[in-house]
């Protein structure tokens, strides 16, 4: 609270109605391309019907994928069958080679990575295999936005030739094809985002910060990854790419919002890709698929420069960019080569904090969150996670259980945070063309009772509130880590297996390690099992209600903020130790 | 947006008219105590006349000075002679030992703990000495608010017991006299920040999470030191401590909001004290009163536990802690000695990252802001700017001048996010007891054109656009360092030397560090000299108005986030370079 009169008639001048009126855009910004923050950009309205602008969009992804990599008639009618299990559809389908096939089943990045190091594959055989197999996990689950396959194989060509020349890799990543979730921008690659309103604003011009840095360490970008519309829901759904399936059950979610990450990954499609996750949204993906899933701690992977479908200026929780993968090495991999390119120089919300070599521990403490009694974990759920506990203990872990029963509430805070922008911008999104909403958040537009959103009245008073409550949930965690010498928290990843579409609600085992900001770890913890689960059907209100058979299962941990290095040693033992 | 119709009474049930309704604070937090987040005291509405209240505590502050260290009436006298410079009154008042003097005039902290360690000086002498000077110092700049002699003394005496006896140090700042600003708690001592209304809640029963960690290290806390009625004023002036002087001349302030240790540690009544910043607190009055300070990256050193002025749950700009002192050495002293606790452990806001060890460059590269056209330097501080340049290029150094002149609209931002909070929760603080507003914030109370409070409406849309633009200005320092291959950015810390009392304005220069979260430093470097000054003069708007002699000068230094290490580096060199 300052006084200076000189300027009086200076700042009041520059003052219109509102903010923007500030001179800082036109002086501060002329001589410096400004393109690592997020972009939001319009939506374009209408001019003619939503129906006919998708249609013709849809026509032009669908004809991205060749001939050659078509699945007969025959096999896409019985992918049809609703609950269909299309896993092995790329192994049956005859189109990819005996080599094609182990180069796409056979290893992790790291494997792939050696190999191609070693010339023992090279990065266009490995490309061109993994382009062929998402282009049939498109077919089966509809996992995909964009394809760039002649792109990623002129990359990959080039990329051999520099190794050969060289005998030098560009970066560790040299050779490796990784999928990229939809609202990552590639140069010369449309981010729609699933919005119709979205679609006339064509290609990109810009990378992402992280797609900038994979290009420098030698990955493939090959495809982007369905989301849902708006981004905020466990369903990858929008009008535009249509809703990515399951492909362990055709019926069930694949989850979201890096639904299309998953659902590739599962099949094989992909074993390395990047998502994004404010609630959940790389570890729902990566818990209803079977797939490895890791929400770093925020701003330590680069999330500048996608495409968003909210509001810029951002309050309160922010989302993270994070991989998905097949082990937990790989996720390892990715987390410590895109740190070791200093990100902090090329955007500026990273925080400076070198990648750090920690020992793993020989004995881990691991807190056990058992369940919040509103969201009493289902019979799979519930049995796998007391088998991975068992199996920790008998390896001579010390496993602690938590008397923590407010996941659900700190949730709750979590979602009042992400409705915060009274202009809905998201909304703005859908409306501009006229295109309905999705299922999975038609309810959520309403003012109803049981929805999260709008229950804080969208006020600065609010927000303050808000803030300080999520100040305490912080304390909490941090008072439970140190009293109890935690190395992470073990728990469910959500009550449930994948479940129906559009009836995921509330993701609050996840949400409370972005509440938190802790980084958080899915890993995959065998299969739903009716005979297996039995025993373990208590009289208690699943929600959503349970009837999953053969679903995939897992663990989810959280470990410190900040110490994502920490975390990932940790999970590399617990999985280690739950897989036997 | 996520459905979950079996919560709905639930949930609706728990929905009061206001957020905090939530569940959250009664379930989750029951079993575990936090104390380590900021505490906002309720004020407590007036039972008495302020004024009857204030004279109390007045009176107790008073009686704790010992009689024997009181000056005599002739000096008091002198010293309040308007413009009196004040920093000979402790050598001169007899008062002090000639050691007492050796041990407050001739060492910085490194040195008074190197001998404390040697046993060449006992803690009970360096802390007597210092407590004897702060009490000196207090009677000619009103620089304190509570005394604790006694507890410090005591303190002191078994420090000196254990070092006898085991030969070890409890710490690395084993029997240093530290002091600290006013809103940092200590148990048993009252926090009242100035407040009338807060007077009634006598002494807090928490240490802030930075006074336990000083305790843990084997410092010793005597004093606590004076600021602003709000803390949002650069003139640490408030109706319960009165106003504290700049001991070079007393008719210019000491700067603010942690003016009191500033002044204590010009006067050597202290050589490490600990203030917060979140527009320049630490730095303005290290510019005024010519010491060091150090504005740390936000979150480094921990700022929980504190009595706040302000609303919980902040948004926008976040204030940080970080020392005041004699040198640069000290400042890193202070800054590896309290991160080498692991603060994360005692206060979640605090981000995890250790203390790093980082070779000084040989040959430095720094950016030059020479002005915003704003904010002309006086021609003191151009002189001694341009000066400190000179010296660093005849050194080798490189120093770049920057086209960057929206110093001003930046800090504008700034100031426009601080008055975010609609209910003015620090203004309810004044009004609470009727104490009259303090001359320095009269003028912001009111709806002039000229403040920066009240431009931007208090409404989320506001603080989305507010925190879009810190987003550009983040991402336009970013580049600038990047593009530049910059070390640090050397400006000015203010366009003028310490200014007559409540004219200070606008802490452009330095808020830029905040609106970045940078971390910065303040150097000392010369004193104005009309002479010398005379040169620089030129046919510009000063503002404030320029008539200033003898007041002390100094260059502050920018660095990037979360590299405090290096920028301390950099400090070190410039301090040496600048100096001769």
């Amino acid at each position: 609270m300052f006084c200076f009169p000189a300027f009086t008639l200076d700042i009041h001048k520059s003052k219109g109605i509102f903010i923007l009126s500030l001179s800082l855009s036109s002086s501060l910004f002329s001589h410096l391309q400004l393109t690592q923050n997020p972009q939001h950009p319009t939506s374009i309205m209408a001019t003619e019907p939503w129906q006919d602008v998708v249609s013709k969009k849809q026509l032009e992804v669908v004809s991205m994928i060749p001939d050659a990599w078509r699945l007969p008639e025959s096999m896409l009618k019985s992918a049809q069958t609703p609950g269909a299990n299309v896993l092995e559809i790329p192994a049956d389908s005859g189109i990819l080679s005996a080599k094609q096939l182990i180069i796409t089943e056979s290893y992790d990045a790291t494997d792939l990575l050696g190999k191609i190091e070693q010339k023992e594959l090279s990065a266009y055989e490995v490309t061109e295999a993994f382009c062929k197999r998402a282009a049939l996990a498109q077919q089966v689950t509809y996992c995909l936005t964009e394809v760039f396959f002649e792109k990623a194989l002129e990359r990959a060509k080039e990329l051999d030739e520099i190794l050969l020349k060289t005998g030098q890799r560009v970066g560790p990543l040299h050779g490796l094809p990784v999928s990229l979730k939809e609202c990552f921008n590639v140069e010369g690659v449309p981010s729609s985002l699933g919005f119709a309103s979205f679609i006339e604003n064509g290609p990109v011009k810009t990378n992402s910060a992280v797609v900038e840095i994979l290009l420098k360490l030698g990955a493939i970008p090959y495809v982007k990854t369905n989301i849902p519309q708006t981004m905020m829901a466990a369903e990858s759904h929008n009008n535009v790419f249509g809703r990515t399936l399951n492909p362990h059950r055709t019926n069930l979610t694949a989850g979201g919002s890096s639904g299309g990450e998953g659902a590739l990954i599962a099949m094989r499609g992909s074993v390395l890709g990047v998502g994004t996750d404010i609630a959940g949204s790389i570890r729902i993906p990566a818990l209803c698929n079977g797939t490895f899933g890791f929400k770093p701690s925020v701003d330590r992977i680069p999330y500048g420069g996608q495409t968003s479908s909210s509001r810029g200026g951002m309050l309160g929780i922010k989302p993270c960019a994070g991989p998905l993968a097949t082990s937990v090495r790989d996720l390892e991999m990715f987390m410590q080569a895109v740190i070791q390119t200093d990100p902090w120089e090329l955007d500026s919300a990273v925080i400076f904090s070198p990648w750090r070599t920690v020992a793993p521990k020989k004995v881990l403490r691991l807190g056990l969150i058992e369940e919040d009694p509103h969201l009493p974990l289902h019979p799979p759920i519930q049995r796998t996670l007391t088998e991975a506990v068992d199996k920790l203990r008998a390896a001579g872990h010390e496993v602690i259980p938590l008397n923590l029963s407010a996941i659900f509430d700190a949730c709750v805070l979590g979602f009042r945070m992400f409705a915060m922008d009274p202009a809905k911008t998201a909304f703005k999104h859908i409306s501009a063309s006229g295109e309905p909403v999705i299922p999975a958040l038609a309810t959520t537009a309403l003012p109803q009772d049981y929805m999260p959103f709008d229950y804080a009245p969208l006020t600065l008073e609010a927000l303050y509130d808000l803030n300080e409550q999520r100040t305490k949930i912080k304390e909490l965690f941090r008072s439970l880590f140190v009293q109890e010498k935690l190395d992470a928290v073990i728990s469910a990843g959500y009550q449930s297996t994948a479940v129906p579409h559009d009836t995921y609600g509330m993701p609050a085992y996840t949400t409370i390690w972005n509440v938190t900001d802790y980084p958080s770890c899915v890993i995959p913890h065998g299969k739903a099992d009716k005979k297996a689960d039995g025993s373990f059907i208590r009289d208690v209100n699943y929600v959503p209600s349970y009837a999953i058979e053969g679903a995939p299962c897992s663990v989810q941990l959280g470990g410190r903020n900040m110490q994502d290095e920490e975390l990932v040693q940790v999970a590399k033992i617990v999985s280690e130790v739950i897989k036997s």
